[in-house]
């Protein structure tokens, strides 16, 4: 949706990847977790690697897509593993793939390296979207402006702040710096403490084109309200991602 | 050293797997907390997958082994990214893999699909030693024990507690679970939390194998201290690893 436009349950939907990540989850909860993003009709799930395949099967007949996290949640394997599980992704059935950068180059002012590892997944990826993860709790300003335009140097389609494990989220200041850093061919992701509707409409005002949450019933629930009442509730969910 | 022996530096030492995993640490943390290990000793370094050729390097002519973690922090990466993640890390000079075995598997019950995903790693190790971290914070204590009877029938050599990064370590209760749960063929590593000699030795006396941590040096010290003066000073370095 425009950035100026009252919301709708569709305009808002369209821009959710529901997160589906923490490692505890179990299969029952995956395919309940599924069934959410379904019933509301988001843009994506974000899956574990593992999921990828049963989410595919239990989301087809639905509009949602399935993508998933490489390297993640540290970025700190290595590159070799990083394009082997994206090619088992991309084979499972994914058409999005969320990769975590190497945190530690980055802060190491090695450039080269985290851009080399980018690319190593874009050149997996044949075209589908890339979002690159910063983890922007562990980052200076500088490096978050340096991640971002090795992002785009690498030829990724996003990024993204925050895996939702590092212990902060997206906050404004870190978005404003991502759009900032890159042109307009590259898009902005938020993630991590996307809780409630009032958080995603500010982001989405400074150009944020995608959110990544698990609040996605609390969100959706709040447009609602929102559509039929004019205001929103303010609820957030008090979940960590 | 035998559990019930006066501790030494050398026998202390030869018991710890130093860990040098956060994702945050830049080039020269890495390398700096690499000679920690190097003047100690340690029975070998626990670093981050893109770590282990330039650990190797660095640690040539000192007795120091390099190992690496598979699968890590969340251990629902697929078991395909998992085995090239071990392809390269033994390549690159690893002689011990510890891997996250499928926390969310397990809890579901499906025993077959946590075991087939260790055997994977077990085959590409070919006789190195794996290590199998349960993520013990997550699981209930029928867990523990099927997830490390898992381990054992995969063929993993040590049944490993905790990644540091889940909020809880390991504990005397679920390391005498472990203990009890495999044969004497597996060994017990407890890894989280555990900060000073106190733990440590405690730990041993119950038939732990060998400690991951990041406080050696707080450790080691008071080694030296007890050696000298016949009491540890009880220290803990408040780090969460």
């Amino acid at each position: 949706m425009p950035a100026q436009e009252t919301p709708t349950v569709e305009s808002i939907a369209a821009l959710i990847d529901h997160a589906i990540l923490k490692p505890e989850l179990t299969d029952a909860e995956v395919a309940a977790d599924l069934d959410v993003a379904a019933r509301w009709a988001v843009f994506s799930v974000c899956v574990r690697p593992s999921d990828v395949a049963r989410s595919v099967a239990r989301l087809a007949g639905t509009p949602v897509a399935t993508g998933t996290v490489i390297g993640f949640p540290h970025g700190s394997t290595s590159t070799a593993a990083k394009t082997a599980e994206s090619r088992r992704a991309l084979d499972d059935g994914a058409s999005e793939l969320d990769m975590v950068l190497h945190i530690g180059r980055l802060r190491s002012g090695d450039i080269a390296a985290v851009t080399d590892d980018i690319a190593a997944v874009v050149a997996v990826a044949e075209g589908r979207v890339v979002k690159v993860i910063l983890e922007t709790a562990f980052l200076s300003d500088d490096a978050v402006v340096a991640g971002s335009k090795a992002a785009e140097a690498a030829g990724a389609s996003f990024v993204k702040t925050s895996t939702g494990f590092a212990g902060g989220g997206a906050t404004l200041h870190h978005l404003r710096l991502m759009r900032g850093a890159v042109s307009l061919a590259v898009r902005v992701k938020a993630s991590g403490g996307v809780r409630g509707l009032d958080t995603l409409l500010e982001m989405r005002a400074i150009g944020v084109d995608r959110f990544g949450t698990s609040a996605t019933d609390t969100i959706l629930r709040d447009v609602q309200r929102l559509v039929t009442t004019g205001s929103t509730s303010g609820a957030t969910d008090g979940s960590s991602y």
